[in-house]
């Protein structure tokens, strides 16, 4: 796209995957600036350029993506249990800022947005696992639904003004700089209250299979979705391979040496059986693939979790 | 569903669809109340019960669809070119209140909530032709982007609270009624100016092909929709036949006996080259298929057009 290393902002860059993505981005040359509500890590920021603000905050978003090549949009300002109890906050908190966002990149002249969707709640209950780009997308949760109508005008912003994006449909990303916060993360989760021997609480009977795909996995596909000069603009981007709920505490409990002490929920709605993505298409025409295997990702996830939260 | 006849709201009943369905259901002895901004013709509706509001008046809305068994959403409070112009508008006006009106049909226990979605604008530009209702949906307008997301968002209420529902993805309607506002409905257009031998604007060079229903087949899937019992939820309406612009415009001329004075205007981003769709869905499941053949169609409208603006 460019020979020059593009300028990046990253829109939610405080939170999980902007803060590995703009460490990332920082540590290899490109002009970085990261916009959110708040750092999770600070320190691990600090030699970003930071602006604090509100994504619902039209006019303190757009100025902050003013003269950058690359918008990464990353925020999503609900969780998924949340969306499904006031459906409307979600829309008024994601897809109509997302729609003055992308007019206001349009205007400025930015080169491509890139935009965080949901591998795992995208498709709703899929007919095919592992589940390619092509099939049918019908989330049962109205986070997905936000997400698949922020996809639909990002293509209709490039048909009308030319504003070119990739979307990476990102599954259950895991690893350093993710906390437990509101029920996402499930494996932060329980590293965390294994370090502080605290009980945990498991939704459903352990079976849900998801796809668990490592940060640093996701960060690499985030660059080169910045750079890729292909036709295709929707990615699949996880691990490829399908692990229970059961398989996952089994292996955290067997690299931390200690047993979780497990409190058993009901099962929610919102949690499709199995979410397993077919990883071919970002294989072929990125030329990304997911490096870390589950055991290695886990043990620096677990490293980084002893050296940070103990 | 239902052994007596259910009892039915029309949400955007003063308009050209909810004019012919209203009639349509007080004449078979439905209890039936109209809801919206106006009446397009109040006489040929003094016999319904009618309560004007605004769509995005949630209490009014609310208020209106009470006590009924089947509401019939069929507002749709854009139209296409202005939706691309305001998307953010179109949500606000459109999914908005759509997902308020669903939380009050839960509550309220509507049976069954029948929505009139795009045939024509939700496919986008359809590979496959006549477009089945399991082809890809990735609209080219803002419009079929809240349609898309109105789908979403009633499977999502079914499945978190079993509200039930069907949605008709109607293609181009004509017929007694519809009236030429803000560029729909090309046909009423067409034989407007033509009867008042007045110059009519045509966007593109007429090529555009398009699958035009008739509203009385229309009512008939309405109608069949809110008594249906089987699996399928989603059906494409129309007549399932493509026709060109030019074509339209030479079986008017020839029907109506006078050369129309054409202004040709540049075409719209907005407009996909073709748009006809399957119905076999449709006419395997609900036992519904278009009786009225084009030519029928037209000479019904031509002289209900001249009946009533001449």
């Amino acid at each position: 796209m460019v020979t020059q290393k593009p300028s990046c902002v990253v829109l939610g860059g405080g939170g999980f995957i902007g803060t590995n993505l703009c460490r990332r981005l920082s540590a290899s040359g490109h002009r970085v600036r990261a916009f959110g509500r708040r750092r999770l890590f600070p320190d691990d920021l600090r030699d970003i350029d930071w602006i604090e603000g509100d994504f619902t905050d039209t006019a303190a978003t757009c100025a902050a993506i003013e003269s950058f090549d690359v918008v990464y949009h990353l925020v999503h300002a609900t969780m998924p249990q949340a969306a499904d109890l006031d459906m409307i906050g979600d829309v008024q908190k994601n897809v109509v800022p997302t729609l003055a966002l992308l007019d206001h990149c349009r205007k400025a002249g930015v080169k491509r947005v890139v935009f965080s969707s949901s591998g795992g709640t995208i498709y709703g209950k899929a007919a095919q696992i592992p589940t390619p780009e092509t099939a049918p997308t019908d989330p049962i949760c109205a986070y997905g639904i936000s997400k698949l109508a922020i996809e639909k005008y990002l293509a209709l912003f490039r048909h009308l003004h030319g504003l070119d994006f990739r979307v990476l449909r990102i599954t259950n990303p895991y690893g350093p700089y993710q906390v437990a916060l509101k029920n996402q993360g499930v494996i932060a989760a329980l590293i965390a209250r294994a370090l502080r021997e605290e009980p945990v609480e498991i939704w459903g009977d352990g079976s849900v299979v998801r796809d668990f795909v490592f940060v640093e996995d996701v960060v690499d596909a985030l660059v080169v979705a910045a750079n890729d000069t292909g036709c295709e603009r929707v990615f699949n981007i996880g691990s490829g391979q399908g692990r229970s709920l059961r398989d996952i505490i089994a292996a955290i409990e067997r690299q931390m040496g200690r047993k979780l002490d497990l409190r058993w929920k009901p099962g929610r709605p919102l949690d499709v059986p199995v979410s397993v993505v077919a990883v071919s298409r970002a294989a072929e025409t990125l030329g990304w693939v997911p490096r870390t295997g589950f055991e290695t990702g886990l043990e620096r996830t677990i490293a980084w979790a002893k050296a940070t939260l103990s």
